[in-house]
């Protein structure tokens, strides 16, 4: 063995070493809150990635779409027919879309009743609340009640909420933040979104 | 209609014009080269919810995992019997596990030689490339050859890139680029890492 690889070989192990006593000290098992946010692309198809990882482990799942595309998206082509996951889609539209506060708020509300219920069903492992932050921000939803049943699910149960911006109560209690930063995107250089890229 | 329902109808109908004109600006059609990258949770995630939506849409896709971690994934159990889909796990483990520069090295090439071959073919709609950047850090891969072939790859062919950090000369030809940051993360607060949620 040269001595860079032997060197390699030592800086490695010290890592490793590292990284072993982190995951001994980590042994709490319980679900847990994930809040995806920011302006970069990716925070859906992240929470829909770790939906499939899931469903791979046969864990039951549901996605509830806070607002609805204008197109039939590919994920949802994609998982409709699955086992062990339910994909709702409840919202009306992009808010600019509907141009109708009265029908967004009515219909926010159907999904945070839906959302509330499967909160308090354990024979769910994993939800996905799809751009439930838009809710708190055009103040169609209160952040009050979805605090408390968060906060009251199953101990097992893990939930992934994701949406540009977060109200503050629910970043309080969660337990992995991943911010997703736009640093460049196609779009802006002139390429048209895209059937299996954007939606 | 009151007046407070009419002030959100008339912001709404200016935030669509403005998105509007944005849509009718991008017209380009073409494939496009995606890298997530940053230390948050999510990267990997993303791509594959990526690939959903693309398999959705009835595109075709292929996952090279650079790294293979210790456990069989979930996502890897959830997708490998799906249609229109291929997945090689073709890392020996992360680099701290093998502690072994050359056998690294050597499934870094292997990996290489299989996706520059996917990089010309062009049944394949959606590539992604797990873990790469790492080969650039350590050094276990040259960039050149990788630039060359993603420049030559087929015109409607979109490749996603992951990993923490991204070598330059990549990030200079693509064309979207999200850096996803960890705010918080679950196992710091000690909670151990889940099935169907880290892997």
């Amino acid at each position: 063995m040269s001595t860079s690889d032997d060197l390699h070989k030592k800086k490695m192990a010290t890592k490793k070493a590292v990284k072993d006593a982190r995951i001994a000290q980590a042994t709490e098992e319980r679900g847990v809150l994930i809040l995806l946010k920011g302006n970069g692309k990716g925070k859906s198809s992240s929470a829909i990635g770790t939906m499939a990882r899931a469903l791979g482990h046969g864990k039951r799942c549901a996605v509830i779409q806070f607002i609805k595309g204008r197109n039939e998206t590919g994920e949802y082509r994609f998982f409709r027919d699955q086992d062990n996951l339910d994909w709702f889609i409840m919202g009306q539209g992009f808010t600019w879309e509907t141009q109708d506060k009265a029908q967004d708020i009515e219909a926010a509300q159907k999904a945070w009743a839906l959302a509330e219920k499967l909160l308090s069903d354990d024979t769910y492992d994993l939800l996905v609340f799809d751009e439930m932050s838009y809710m708190f921000k055009y103040e169609y939803l209160d952040v009050e009640p979805v605090i408390a049943a968060l906060k009251a699910r199953p101990k097992m149960q893990s939930v992934i909420i994701t949406g540009r911006t977060m109200a503050t109560p629910i970043q309080d209690i969660a337990d992995t933040i991943s911010v997703v930063q736009d640093e460049r995107h196609a779009f802006r250089q002139g390429v048209k979104a895209q059937a299996g890229i954007e939606f």
